[in-house]
Formats: C-alpha cells, sequence, structure tokens
C-alpha cells in the first residue's frame, strides 16, 4: 500500500488519509501548498520518514504552482513555499532533511529555467520514496537478525508502512523477522492521545495477518513482569549524534520500564534520522500539540471543564537505555557517538 | 459528597453512579442484591474503601430482603448473599474484609432473632462508611507531613473521596496538605482503559479548586525528566505483608519511573487494605476484564477488528519501589513485613 504517491496527470500528492484509519481507508488528493501543510500539521500523514516525502513533494508541488519564467521571482516564491513547510511540525527532522536535499536539487539545476528546475524537484520526490522503501526493506534485514525465533514483541506508536513510504521502519523489522518465523506476536501500545498503536499498528498487523494484541500503555510493565515481551522495537523522529532519541511521547517511559526487565530495546530509523549536528537529546525541539488531543478522543471528552492539560508530543530516551539502532547501513550497538558516525555514508 | 450512604425510610443504598461522571452528576439507588453487586462490576462504585462499605451496606441489604423468622433458613439465605457479593471482584481485599467484618457481626448478634440481626448488619455498615472517613482524615494529616511547601504532586487512577465514604486516601493526604499549602499542583494520570484519573480525580481536583493538569499515563516519566514532578501518591487496592502493592494498571510502570527519577513514591491506604495473610504480592489476584474497556472509549472503537486485547486491571508494585505506605496508624517507610506488623493494632 502506497502511503503517498506523486500524481504526474494532475501535479499533485495523493495521499492515504490516517485520521480516518481503521475505520475508513480512504487516499486524498493534496493540491495546494496550504493542503500539504496543513495535512501534516493534522497528521493525516504522520510519521517521520513519510513526513519527509511528502515535504519533498510538497516543495515539489509548489514549484508547480509558479507562474512566469523570471528565475528570481521563482527563488523568492519557492522560500515561502519552503518556509511554510518548515513551520508544520519542528521534532522530526527528516522534515528538514528533505528540504535541504530539495535546495540542492535548486542548487544544483540553477542552469536549467523554471520548468527544468521543476521537473527536477519532482524526480528527486519521487526519487525520495522509492529510496525510501529500498532503505526500510535493507534495515529489516538488518534488524531481523537482533530477534529470536517465535519472538514476542512490542511497539509503541506507528513506524509501519504508514509512517514511511511502504514497509516500515519498526514494523518493517517485524516484517521482515515474522517472514522469517523469529516473530510470535506482535504488542501494540495504543500509544495516547492520537492511539496511532491501536488505529494504525494493529491495522497494519491485522492486514498482514501478523498475531496482534493491543494493549494500554501504561500495562507494557506488567507485560514485561510476566514474562510476554521479548524484545521492544520502536521509530524514532530524530536522533543526536550520541545516539539519544526523540520519538512518540511515552517511548521514554517504556525505555525505563524494559531496562528494568532487562528487556532489549532497539530504535529502527533511516540515516535521515539522525541529525548529527545535535551533540545530545537535550538539543532536539519537542512539539506540545493542542490540549484538545488529550481533552477528546473522537467524539468522547474525557475531562471535566476547567482542568489544566500537558500535551508533549514526543519524548527523548537517552542512548544508554536503547539496546541498539538499526539503520539500512547496519545497527550501532550500543548506539553511541562512535558507532553511529561509523554508519554515516 | 457522599460516595454511597444507607437510607432507612427505604432500607437501600443511595449511591454516585460513577460511570456518569464528569458529565453528569447523579445519585442513583441500589434496592436488590443483584443491583449492589452490579454497581460493583460495573464500577458505578469502586475504589477499594468504597468497595468495601458497599459490600457492608450491600449484606445488610440482603439481609432486609429475607421473609421470615427462621433462624437456620437466614444464615443459609445470608451465605448466598456473601457469595454474589464476594464474586463481583478479586483483587481489592476491603471487599473481602467488610464481608468478614459482617459474618462476625451475625455471629456475634446469634442470640437475637432475624429482625435483631439485620438491624446490627444495617449498624455496621453506616459505622463502617463513618470509620472510613476518619480513618482518611487521619491518613491525610499523615502523609501531608511527607510534602514539602509548594509540592507538585502526581497521582495515579482515583484514590479520592469518590474511592472511598468520602476524603479520600492519596487524595485525602493531597487534600490535607493542600489546605497546608504544601501542593502547588496536582497532575492527574488520565489512567487508561477506564480513564478514572481524568475523569473522576480531574472532577475532584477542579471542584475543589486545587491546581490540576491531566496528561497522559505515558507522559509521567517525560514529567519527571523534565523536574515538574515532586512526589507522587497513589491508592491501593490490596497490600501484601512485605509492602507489594496492587493498584490500578499502571501504577508499576509509574513506580519504575518514579524511583530513576529519584522521585518518592507513596501509597496511601487504610490498614484494611494490607493483607497480613499474604506474604507477597506474588499471591495477590489479578482480574482481568473485558477487552471492550480498551477497545471502546465511551461510543468510539479504536481498533480494527481481528486484534486480541490484553486488559488487566490491576499491578502489583514491589514494596522495594516504594518510598512509604502512609495509613490511619502511622506511614511505614521503608514499607516491609516489620514496619507494616508494626501499624497493625
Amino acid at each position: 500500500m502506497d502511503t503517498l504517491r506523486w500524481l504526474d496527470e494532475e501535479n499533485c500528492i495523493e495521499l492515504i488519509d490516517q485520521t480516518l484509519l481503521p475505520g475508513k481507508f480512504k487516499y486524498i488528493k493534496a493540491k495546494s501548498i496550504e493542503a500539504v501543510a496543513k495535512a501534516i500539521e493534522i497528521l493525516q500523514v504522520r510519521g517521520a520518514p513519510a513526513i519527509g516525502v511528502m515535504a519533498a513533494m510538497g516543495v515539489a508541488l509548489g514549484a508547480t504552482k509558479f507562474r512566469g519564467k523570471d528565475k528570481e521571482k521563482f527563488y523568492e516564491y519557492m522560500e515561502t513555499v519552503f518556509e511554510r513547510i518548515e513551520r508544520t511540525r519542528p521534532t522530526a527532522v527528516n522534515l528538514f532533511w528533505a528540504l535541504e536535499r530539495q535546495r540542492g536539487i535548486i542548487a544544483k539545476n540553477a542552469g536549467k529555467d523554471v520548468a527544468g528546475i521543476t521537473a527536477a524537484l519532482i524526480e528527486e520526490g519521487k526519487k525520495m520514496r522509492v529510496e525510501d522503501i529500498k532503505i526500510n526493506k535493507r534495515m529489516g534485514a538488518n534488524g531481523a537478525k537482533l530477534l529470536k525465533k517465535g519472538s514476542r514483541v512490542m511497539t509503541h506508536c506507528n513506524a509501519g508502512s504508514l509512517a514511511t513510504a511502504d514497509y516500515g521502519t519498526a514494523l518493517g523489522v517485524i516484517r521482515a523477522a515474522y517472514a522469517k518465523g523469529r516473530i510470535e506476536r506482535v504488542y501494540a501500545d495504543e500509544t495516547r492521545p492520537r492511539l496511532q498503536g491501536a488505529m494504525l499498528t494493529a491495522f497494519e498487523m491485522v492486514q498482514e495477518g501478523i498475531p496482534c494484541s493491543l494493549n494500554c500503555d501504561n500495562a507494557a510493565a506488567t507485560l514485561m513482569a510476566r514474562g510476554m515481551i521479548d524484545a521492544v522495537i520502536v521509530g524514532a523522529d530524530r536522533i543526536a549524534a550520541n545516539g539519544d532519541t526523540a520519538n512518540k511521547i511515552g517511548t521514554y517511559s517504556l525505555a525505563i520500564v524494559s531496562k528494568a526487565h532487562k528487556v532489549p530495546f532497539y530504535v529502527a530509523a533511516p540515516i535521515s534520522t539522525i541529525d548529527y549536528s545535535l551533540k545530545s537529546g537535550a538539543e532536539i525541539p519537542i512539539e506540545e500539540r493542542d490540549g484538545d488531543e488529550v481533552r477528546k478522543i473522537g467524539r468522547e471528552v474525557i475531562c471535566p471543564d476547567g482542568v489544566d492539560i500537558v500535551n508533549y508530543a514526543f519524548d527523548v530516551t537517552p542512548a544508554k537505555l536503547i539496546a541498539g539502532i538499526i539503520t539500512e547501513n547496519g545497527v550501532a550497538a550500543p548506539p553511541n557517538r562512535k558507532n553511529l558516525a561509523k554508519l554515516r555514508k
């Protein structure tokens, strides 16, 4: 299933509206920069790698909207496109990485006219989508080796097909391991507040026929104490050069309880998620989202008026709690500065 | 506010239907043994101490339904009453403690006729309600001393007025400490799956005017890492003689992350919650509840068909993670076998 794709005939992006899952599987079209930005902001498309591809295609879409042949005006206009997309979500570094890559394409094709540059941006967006799938498959193969036969693996949030162009990072490892008979069951943390575990990970597992149990986030520790979990694999939104990892809220808590039960805790993410410019996780910007995400579940309001809400969308897991970071170029275990630097190519 | 009370004029129990909170504050009447049992099973009344009082009053209500004067038949009938109430919920020991106490009343009043025994059971039910409030106030005073001025205290589930006859255990400590200027803010874990933190604790705090923030359970660790939490106080459903504590699912996880951040983790519970017959938490029966509690939130179904659900309602926190157990007779700190034995009177 394609999470998102470029439509040549309409010069627009077609994407699964993930806010409708698991009830409704529906493709929508983003036909303007504002639609692209909103789709990222309201989580119609989410997951660091998918956001990266969406951003790159969004830049291409922006370019197709420019009218005229004046290159200086085109460059000025494109700055407004980059700025709008940059403003959507602060934590996932793939967004900024993808925009940087498209800036490079503009620079590299400076000798061409507006139509030529636009065509190059479209090609790059499509290329990043295809690359992402290949990267995930290599990551899956690298990660599957870490799991023993019959493993019961817990995951948090959704780092699956839907979080990427296809196949997934953490769920890519699970897919690859399942194909080799190494997965007995997947335990999906429901992942409050947006419930991506219940709504998206469980959906992907059911589609794929991989045995899957859903649990409340706060039950992870007791499942481990009962000996029900052999390993944990999660995705990442941004990894600092020292291995500290920002990921969906609750990841840090899960890493602490994993350590307490000696359950190995792995992160699966492409090299593009590693922000080598940051010394440690303390430098990663953490998005705070609207309190209504906690206050409401669908139509249900779950708390009284007058209560304040804390809603950090991400947290930072220190590298020392992580057994290994699985990338397309190999596994950094332990995930320290030196081992992560070696994977950079 | 009375969580539950005996109505002399109708020989029945009036209770707040807690499944309607925070949207609707409504008293309902339980007029049959089946209504009493169902109210406990579907969580119209919940919280270990409140379940204890409900069970005691339920036995009294059962006695009022007996027709005739034959004592042997009365005793036989009363066994069916005890059995029905015993079957409701396995983890909270206060239920069994309250039933035991009413069995004692029947034995003690064996010289009286059916009407006399029934009157004694009613008196005992009412007495346990009044005692519970007094106990909570003593517990509150004992616990408040443990907190420094301006503390930011996290709690899990609802161990408040609504979990007791009134005042609360963990929230009783918070009420007492707030009155002394020792509480700056309460952080309420929402407490999936039944959301008692969002629906009941936040409701009590707003009613009382105590500043309160609501957070998803999985955010507790990051709030601690950010230095936002000074102490954690929770209630208990059953405490073994060695201090191991069964409480709402998620408590164990919270205790682990508290330890990791050196945040003191306290349990507040009456002596009646301590099951001195159990050597350790491994012996505490843990209730598993219907998967629909996880699958649905109000009218919203949050996951696809075909996914399994794990729904342990409670977990066990080892004594070594607990800084102190606060009771009406003092604080066991650390909560080991010796210190807990000393509090028994």
